[in-house]
């Protein structure tokens, strides 16, 4: 069996990190094309590049049965009207799901359905769960006004694409409108 | 998509509830011949039932790369000294691993290794992850005043397989000694 070290993580979602485990940060300047706002994120970029959020990972064994983690946190802020959101990606094995579970926050995942565009906004918050099924693209944003933090749990074989997100982007945007958040079609944007 | 009620469920560590998803119930009755102390156990049990432990269970799909997950609540209380403790369970699937999160009160859980019976003790407290391997056999113990609640993710196609452990037991136990939880073979208890 492994070792105790490799069976046994302490979360920390004050600072997003798991002992002894890598962390990945990602900058403003790593969200380009994320924003709908291009002017207020060129604005943002300029003022400054405040860290957006961070992954803390996981990695305990690689065969077909087992299971990676991860901590995500998220810090609160808007581009213009748009909150601070991850990347998003699909599985590289897209018939893999992952379980997501808030921590601390106030947050929403964006889904998209790969194949049919259907999308949908989901709460994640203390204690609630989200489901993400396979062939579904998904975002994680902050729409609140403390740091969001959520765990997240996959299949070890299911392999991270940011590219097809990067390339065609989220069909929709989640914005403020009125103190809380609006799932809009980045088409319709004024 | 699946609808928005089959990919957000709430938690509630207080009761063990996950709305609206299915709970089973561990009745003291239920696990005889898991605690090493038979007379202890006659005798708690000839003075009632009480509940042991419950898991709400969510099976949002069933594909290849599905997650299943579970909210469990036990009990704290002894049988003689031993620590109230769930049956314990290997997967169907013996490569499935399971990841375990706890959310309120203190536990350990006791991992055996299915070729080799390599046993191991691993705290399960708030904010702490318990992996287990897959070819393991594991049985969650409160070893504190106060109910214990977790989560458990797992593959959907990983099984529960609770009658390989029935049959021979576990090989070790885990009692308080001086108020702590310490793990002994159980062939060397006296």
């Amino acid at each position: 069996m492994q070792t105790i070290e490799k069976l046994l993580t302490r979360f920390d979602p004050l600072t997003g990190v798991i002992d002894g485990e890598p962390t990945v940060k990602r900058h403003l300047r790593d969200l380009r094309d994320c924003f709908a706002d291009s002017a207020s994120y060129d604005a943002a970029l300029a003022a400054g590049d405040p860290l957006i959020y961070s992954v803390a990972s996981v990695e305990p064994a690689n065969g077909a049965g087992d299971l990676q983690y991860g901590l995500g946190r998220l810090m609160p802020g808007c581009i213009g009207n748009e909150y601070f959101m991850t990347k998003g990606h699909l599985h590289s094995w897209r018939e893999a799901g992952e379980f997501y579970f808030g921590l601390s926050g106030e947050g929403v995942m964006l889904l998209e359905n790969e194949k049919t565009g259907e999308s949908r906004m989901v709460s994640l918050r203390p204690h609630q769960a989200v489901y993400v099924p396979g062939l579904t693209a998904h975002r994680t944003i902050n729409v609140g006004t403390t740091p969001l933090t959520y765990l997240g749990v996959f299949p070890a074989k299911a392999g991270h694409d940011y590219s097809a997100m990067a390339e065609r982007n989220f069909r929709c945007v989640v914005v403020e409108r009125n103190g809380e958040p609006v799932m809009l079609e980045r088409k319709n944007l004024s």
